[in-house]
């Protein structure tokens, strides 16, 4: 931990400024994507990419590349590889600040009955907006806040959210409602399955922190994984989105730094370190009575990594697929 | 058949409208592209492709796009897989209107010799401007009119069409010359090999409409295939593209509806399901005396098909590549 | 030897032009791909792609692009292929103008201690501004100049060329000091490790060149190679990226003439024709007492190539990866 200054201390980069043009094609493709807008009295746009409207794998590609600040690629692959024809492909030039300080899930939205006059709400807001509200612990840890007149953000969710919920994402954000966009995508929709497994990098960065790695160490990265077929059953989604990384990621990251940490990454990363290993997420999710913090945190990686030293240039691997574990959930002979 | 409702009743998409960025982008890259633009006497545009113009295989993605209606991504990867170097790949997140609606050859253009002062004419148009024309039966099916004071068509043609059949299509389409763009491209040249190969997608869904599948829950769809090297002949450059899909592409449909339904599609869908299976298209062709309408339709699919069921989330597979009968053809040891 | 024209005569495409939005795109994202930009006091742009700023993968592969006069597009595909994780993918419409008349380092810039008033300089000029310049006798040969009042040359330096070489550019390509740019690429950085493996089809093309193949005869290309990590070494990164064209390189042309000119072509362009074929390229470079011109020429060229010949549709295949020779220096188990 050798850094004296946080990993994103004095970018001067906008993540919500700069995924701002992919937002206005997402709303100028609405039809062609399968999506529902919605303005709210207030003025916020919300755009339905799963609820009631369709989505589609489109969609989901645009916004996992809204939801990484508009610094990463990402896109669909067809074609048999290990077993299964549809891969997602990611990449970014900009890896820490895409990926944990927008792309993450860690921005907790929450409204009780009381709140909503109706059900309770929860959701993990994912997305640039994160970092106008600076809520999250990590924020200061990366050293970067942003600043913009617009915000968007994505959430998980099956249904919109409060207006006691988006009121306090306004006041968090410093946003007028005109300047603010919501993009909900239920994981078991095309949109949201896709977006999901567009973290396949995203979950590296995280467990890398989660390692201890001096994240102002890693520069630049890329990741694939299988897309699985959307399901009905929200569990059942959620399982799948998880195992597309977890036993069918690879992430191939550069590190400065010295070789042994390098090395020491590579051999930590990879999801096959954690004792759920080995076992369907949602099975695993099952056991620990679907309680997220009985997990073993290390099970959230992808299965396997290519970590590059830069300086020596050696490339330590580690991990392996496990696509018969997929497989025997994803594929039937028809 | 359940749907009430045709598939695209209510789509509001314009798949001339669409494809209008993306044939200025083809006009304006006509010198790096190989392309030859000429403008008639009454000021239709016309684009050669590879009559007299060399063309190029990125004439050919691009013009597979337009062929979509603004509404696919069809891109080349090159690197070995399956024994052969170059592939395309082809997706849609509205694979009935860009695939069915536009892309499909299906208007039938003809002129006699006393029509064109000449040689008799015959070309079956593909393209945005069939949806402003509306001559097939299919488009009551599909339950879709374009409107557009711009229109774009496809013809697979050795010679520019006579005066008489670009009249039909301006007075059919409701479009004043300056509006309409022709594109010819031998399926000898580099650019109709490409678009032809780049109907991966399309033949899928003409043998999902064929077998009485619902297109109301087609959803999502991308596929590819090899593209093979053209060939001067005109038999055997068509007999390549075919078999390019029929032995080499590869689909996969997302879809709703049944899972009884999905399965029974993934059975169905290959070509290994017709009796002309096994051998070269051109063979076939030329056993059936050059004449299609004896070569059986359930030959014209894709080799290989992957199903997925969005509710059960169960991807059907079915069919298998045939690479040996593409490379015996294709490819030498030097 | 029978185009009685040289390959580009008549060619009206401006490579400086067609550049230009890619120049304008990186400087427009600097921050994001990790650039630094400065202008210096008489008003030439400099771009630093790796000497103090970082640079980044995404930057190389826009200034291959750039590199190659905005005719070819070179993209980064993650998933594991043949043992190693990223792979680059090259293609052009134009291969001839795009790799030979821009991205070829062929322009000689040196400049004594005497001129420098301090380190001598030495440095192979590639891309666009190569064409304003015409100094190579391979222009002649091509038949090509360009006119534009933009240029962007590129050099794979560790340093700013001083002042006496910026003059001697601007003078020979006839531009105004505000009209050039000046992209630096060291090859142990990121981008620089990029733009060099981007040169996978030009390669093949400056071979073809060296064998006396019609130029006039190649009118379409493409080819990928595995992208190694960087390396601090000089001679280590250059060796790597040779290697990843020598060993991994895979390239496709699609040419004219004679069927048999094509099979020979297919025959002999691979790096397995060489005496010097079988052994790491620092190795080589080594033995050669660091002396490129003792080096066998033929060993410049990729691995493994396809050539298919339009009018015969036959594709004339030769060469093979060698990916335990990369793998043995590039990955290391964890």
């Amino acid at each position: 931990m050798s850094s004296s200054a946080p990993p994103l201390a004095g970018s001067t980069l906008s993540v919500n400024a700069l995924a701002a043009p992919r937002v206005q094609a997402l709303l100028a493709r609405a039809g062609e994507l399968g999506l529902r807008l919605q303005r709210t009295d207030t003025g916020v746009t919300l755009v339905d990419a799963g609820i009631d409207a369709p989505g589609s794998i489109d969609a989901g590609l645009l916004i996992a590349e809204i939801c990484m600040g508009g610094l990463g690629r990402v896109r669909q692959r067809t074609g048999l590889q290990a077993g299964w024809p549809v891969w997602l492909e990611v990449s970014s030039a900009q890896p820490v600040l895409a990926c944990l300080a927008s792309q993450y899930a860690g921005w907790s939205l929450a409204a009780s009955k009381e709140e909503t006059g109706g059900k309770k709400f929860f959701s993990l807001g994912s997305g640039p907006a994160r970092a106008l509200a600076g809520k999250e612990a990590l924020f200061d840890e990366l050293g970067y806040r942003d600043r913009c007149d617009l915000g968007v953000l994505v959430l998980e969710v099956d249904r919109a959210p409060p207006q006691v919920v988006i009121d306090k994402v306004l006041r968090d954000c410093g946003l007028a409602a005109e300047g603010l966009t919501l993009i909900l995508t239920p994981t078991r929709s095309r949109a949201g399955t896709t977006q999901v497994v567009g973290r396949a990098l995203e979950v590296a960065l995280h467990k890398a922190h989660e390692l201890g790695f001096d994240l102002a160490h890693i520069v630049d990265g890329s990741a694939c994984a299988p897309l699985p077929a959307p399901v009905a059953d929200g569990v059942l989604a959620m399982g799948r989105t998880n195992d597309a990384i977890l036993y069918g990621g690879q992430v191939r990251l550069c590190v400065t730094g010295t070789a042994e940490a390098a090395r020491d990454l590579a051999q930590r990363l990879p999801s096959s370190g954690s004792r759920d290993h080995g076992r369907p997420f949602a099975e695993v999710f099952k056991a620990a009575e679907y309680d997220f913090y009985r997990i073993d945190p290390a099970l959230f990686a992808p299965a396997e990594v290519w970590v590059s030293h830069l300086d020596s240039g050696q490339t330590f691997h580690a991990g392996a697929l496990n696509m018969d574990l997929l497989l025997a959930d994803w594929h039937r002979e028809a």
